[in-house]
């Protein structure tokens, strides 16, 4: 087991390796920038580098600075956390080259899964399911009716130059595809200066449902069960839940084959997640696998009973993983609010002093976080304060049970999205959970 | 199901039972002397009532003013949480008389295990182990003699008339019967006006186990395991865990068995705890039943995942259990610490105004506590201010949480109980598990 490890993070994911590490008797050590030396996971290690100035790139992000603070202190392993580091294989790469052991998985590994189209060719090889389509230009009408008609309406026709919804069409019928497919190129062109589109099958009202997954260094992989994240604001998951309310055995041990066959696929070593979309029909479509731990990991954690950051550590140690796939077993229900300092309607960030600071308690009530009475929520890094996590034996008394947690947690001196999150519990949709989707918050008047 | 439950408690478990009646869908009613009112219990119930002053005579204590607010309130049940009326047979018999559910069993039963000597005689009925000797007056040597070599030493001899451990002696072998004998009767004879004295086998370096019980009004017992709450000081429990680390499945089977069986000899009904003496050969016997929710009961919820406190009150509302014994799995490991607003080397109470508050977090990681930054601790109530408890997969992964979550608990202002556990959590012989009875505070330097 490792003597030493490196926390390459901040926040609540810092101090969560942090305790995991105690636990496991290793030593930890805290990396920082000039203005985060009042965190808590700067306290709470044992021992604490300042690597650079606020800007992440001068800091967290400073490869170099980082290298160094593990090798003055004795380091033999970076635990890198999500976002920053853990998802750049370049620094993998260096880790090893210093060895130095990166918690995770292999720099292959990473950069194969990083890469959209290798990904997606990759699971295909693995048997996992894609939205039908191409990501080649459709040249003219004739070929988009015959790809259309291949694929099955609706269809969504992209820019092959674009991003962020512009010049996005969805077409339902044949007889609207024509009039879709002109405008579509019209609107590229304009803003894009590229007409060229091409087309996807288009996944209506989905749902985001993902699959943890653990692989150890021997081969074995096994996964943890789905979690549902339909709740979502651009793109942004701000609930998560396991497991999701919709999801029958047969499709969930099926979606669970195909996580552990993407996996055993690109020799997969560590946690990992593995996103799908879930139509109406409960169909579901390969997004991208993930290559690190996920804010949302602890509703896994409390359904499943199993230390994800604790067995990560394990895996990278090079000790083969402790469960068989049998040995997992699903109980109860959880959910994970993420709390962020901003403003409950708007979503823009409210940074600041905290001032005054009560958690809620109790049974089957977890709060990970790294704020504290008098803190200075900073306006340099992440807006998301604390997670809310709760479990309890079914999703009617989880949700009930979050409600009254939101009820007990209190926050002062900053704004905080526990607004939103007590007006969701008692949203009547979101309770039934039943047409829950993707589309949630821009449908739904809260 | 109840539509309002009044709780006659105050501090941690009026806040537990208020959350599970949230959890499932009840209004609830707390009651409060006049020095409670910024009370945690009262600010989080649907309505409060003052029902009298400081003293707990006035108020918790006070059957006619909290009967009077259960009535005005249209309370339909009664929870009694743990102390003041709690095991009070005739408060239990007039919310009857009143049409008012107490949650808890019925008044025979109260008052049954109450009275000891009816007690040990129920359970011995029942097959249930009980220490050997007798109650009655030994009159001579002759007779100390045959009991003696009858039960087998150990014995120790008890005044008849007295209580804390004043005129006992224990006898390792024949030889010094004689002696201990007449001292015991001069002894009692000067403490207590009465040179009648008793012989019972003396249990060495017993372990407090005791079995926490469910019963329904069907008639159907089940039992949730076993807690271990040796570490005991002057008799008051200071840390408690689940599973009792020495205990054999054969021995904790037989244990249950007992605890069921003696609860079906009185017809029990709801949740309660048999207690018992352990001895090194792990032989077991009948301490005494608590026919109530107890203290420690949350190690039990965090090992079985079931939650004590709902069910008790679903049993109270005619539910019949909604588990078998079969459906009982300890999981893991779980320790409670008391956290009491004490000096943490002489236990004597320290009230006082908490400057700086805050509770450690992260999975596994439990606090039940109605306090907060700027409450006053009062010197009117009990000291125990939190329970803090820890889940882990193993004893040794929880006791290093535990030690984790209590470096991370800050409580500034007052003096707590905080150090003392610190010092258990790493004290090898506590470590260890094996060598831990009733005796350990008084025998080991920490």
């Amino acid at each position: 087991m490792f003597h030493k490890i490196l926390i390459a993070n901040r926040g609540e994911i810092a101090l969560r390796i942090i305790r995991a590490c105690k636990e496991l008797g290793i030593k930890t050590v805290a990396v920082h920038s000039d203005v985060d030396s009042e965190s808590l996971h700067v306290k709470l290690a044992d021992q604490s580098v300042c690597i650079g100035r606020a800007p992440s790139s001068e800091s967290y992000l400073n490869i170099k600075a980082i290298i160094s603070a593990a090798e003055v202190t004795d380091a033999d392993a970076i635990h890198p956390g999500y976002g920053f580091l853990a998802e750049n294989a370049e620094f993998a790469e260096i880790c090893q080259q210093c060895g130095i052991t990166f918690i995770g998985p292999s720099p292959e590994s990473i950069r194969l899964m990083g890469d959209k189209i290798r990904a997606r060719q990759t699971v295909t090889e693995a048997g996992v399911p894609i939205l039908p389509g191409t990501k080649d230009n459709v040249p003219d009408i004739e070929t988009a009716q015959k790809i259309a008609a291949e694929i099955g309406y609706p269809v969504i026709i992209k820019a092959t130059a674009g991003g962020g919804g512009r010049g996005m069409k969805v077409v339902h019928t044949p007889a609207h595809l024509p009039n879709a497919f002109a405008s579509a190129r019209t609107e590229a062109e304009a803003g894009f200066g590229n007409p060229d589109v091409y087309i996807e099958k288009f996944c209506e009202a989905p749902r985001h449902v993902e699959i943890q997954i653990m692989a150890d260094r021997q081969g074995n992989v096994i996964h943890l069960g789905e979690r549902d994240c339909s709740i979502q604001r651009r793109h942004q998951k701000l609930i998560e839940e396991s497991p999701c309310p919709v999801l029958t055995p047969a499709v969930r041990r099926k979606m669970g084959e195909c996580a552990v066959a993407a996996a055993e696929k690109v020799g997969y070593h560590s946690v990992g997640t593995v996103e799908f979309l879930l139509d109406k029909d409960l169909n579901f479509y390969f997004m991208e696998m993930n290559t690190r731990v996920q804010v949302e990991h602890p509703v896994t954690e409390m359904v499943t009973g199993v230390d994800i950051i604790k067995e990560q550590i394990r895996i990278a140690a090079g000790e083969p993983l402790r469960f068989r796939q049998k040995d997992i077993k699903i109980q109860g229900h959880a959910i994970e609010c993420r709390i962020n300092a901003e403003d409950p309607e708007k979503f823009t960030p409210c940074p600041g002093k905290i001032d005054g600071y009560h958690t809620p308690g109790g049974m089957g009530v977890r709060v990970d976080s790294a704020v504290y009475d008098q803190y200075t929520v900073l306006p340099h890094y992440d807006s998301m304060i604390a997670k809310l996590i709760v479990h309890a034996e079914t999703r009617e008394e989880a949700v009930k049970k979050m409600a009254c947690a939101l009820d007990e947690y209190i926050i002062e001196g900053i704004r905080t999205t526990i607004p939103f999150h007590q007006k969701i519990m008692s949203n009547r949709e979101f309770i039934d959970g039943v047409d829950v989707d993707t589309g949630f918050l821009e449908r739904v008047k809260l």
